[in-house]
């Protein structure tokens, strides 16, 4: 039974509730992020924190919990769950309120829930053996940026890959690739370089993304930031994507399309492994 | 204190939660419904049964509780909570599971959720002023007809139109007016014509629309189904909004631009009155 946070308590998982009058469940008015845990230490928690205070920022939600606080909370679910390899999942929510489109008094605490996976994360079956992709028109709202917990569609677009015998979906809007259900999407072109959608409001702006391209200038591989196109990506040596919890993790096929050689690249597999080991330096 | 419903059970308002775990809190993974309560009586709950169940299909989404389940569920609430004048919010989700974009498995039971609001719904100051209108870019999702609670878009732009003294936000698509942030919305040219958005996936398939649009063919007025422009919006001699919540309510005021007289106008007037009536007669 896992121990979770709510509100200021750690409960049983069983235990773990919230309001039906809040505002992240009657109006998706919430935020979240997941960080992993590798050798029981928190991956690029700064990072996270950031980003959340900029979704926060974003949608003029307040959080009265401070940054040191959220990492005592994060250490202590760590410690207690017994989490050496995993994720710490954290959702903020404006709090709740009887239902009203309008905000609540400003004076509403937001909610805040964290709870623990057990997830083996460095020996990925998936990283072995390569991802099969299928692609899927975006049909998100226009603020992807922002790390909002209106999933829906994700959700249902990695389904439909599922269905067809896929692993994930990777969206395209205007035949172009935004990203993937819950990662970041990457090509490398034969000339050797890595190619991955530019920074805007349709893609969120990945934490493992921006470590991971840091990694790649430092091998000196030539990064692109732009859009491509899934007939781009079917021509490609190599495809992967990026996520906290997936660090880089190899495509194989598009819509049935081998990618390159049809195993995971060589690309792919070195950012994987200096991604992994100079993050497990610096996890705190 | 009121008293709502939570899977199966009539609980005290504060007693009412749902699992940290539940895919409504955690993915939007979850639809809605809201029907209005005039004189004790429920207004057009077969209508909001069937959209709920299409909600409900177009996500896979099972719900073993039968229509006359719900309308008990409805009345029991009514009568508990004295609900002469109001509102009762019915939301379903795909239940609560360990967090994965993955569905969980077919058998996890939805979760559904109901309670009450008593509101002035006939006596309503905003209709008898009309109401003043901002436009805002619509970013909402391609699939604006399934009835989720992915509401933060129509939430902000609520608030954006409240910041500049406006009541409400209509959303513009490529030009052209989609609906309101929580309903749909209307013109009336200076022939009398009545114009609204034709249905896709881009607008609510309102319940209220449906009947209002019924109610102005009986009364021989002329209905188009079509897209418009805030220009002709602007250039139009009258416009209102219709929703299960405002029934019909005029427009006066769209981006500082007066429409027509600035005062509710005689077929939004008229429209309310006989769709009043009709509701009344026909409440179950």
């Amino acid at each position: 039974m896992r121990t979770v946070y709510v509100n200021g308590e750690f409960v049983a998982e069983d235990e773990a509730k919230v309001s039906i009058f809040d505002r992240g469940f009657l109006f998706a008015d919430s935020v979240y992020e997941v960080t992993s845990v590798l050798d029981g230490k928190l991956i690029d928690f700064a990072g996270h924190c950031r980003r959340l205070r900029r979704s926060l920022r974003e949608l003029q939600m307040t959080l009265r919990v401070s940054d040191e606080e959220l990492l005592d909370i994060h250490r202590h679910l760590v410690e207690k769950n017994e989490i050496e390899e995993g994720l710490i999942y954290m959702q903020v929510t404006r709090g709740a309120a009887d239902r009203d489109f309008a905000f609540p008094p400003e004076d509403t605490p937001a909610t805040l829930v964290l709870f623990t996976q057990i997830k083996g994360l460095l020996d990925s079956p998936l990283a072995a053996r390569g991802q099969k992709i299928f692609t899927v028109e975006d049909q998100r709202w226009g603020r992807c940026d922002i790390k909002t917990v209106q999933l829906l569609f994700p959700s249902l677009a990695k389904m439909e890959s599922k269905s067809k015998g896929g692993d994930d979906a990777w969206l395209v809007r205007d035949g172009l690739v935004t990203e993937g259900s819950s990662n970041n999407a990457y090509i490398v072109l034969d000339n050797g370089t890595i190619v991955t959608r530019d920074l805007s409001n349709l893609i969120l702006h990945g934490i493992t993304r921006r470590a991971v391209l840091e990694c790649a200038r430092h091998l000196q591989m030539k990064v692109e930031e732009r859009p491509f196109t899934i007939e781009e990506a079917k021509d490609a040596v190599e495809a992967f994507s990026t996520s906290a919890s997936g660090f880089v993790c190899p495509v194989i096929e598009i819509d049935g399309t081998t990618i390159g050689s049809g195993e995971p690249g060589p690309v792919a597999s070195k950012l994987r492994e200096v991604y992994i080991t100079e993050m497990r330096k610096a996890a705190i």
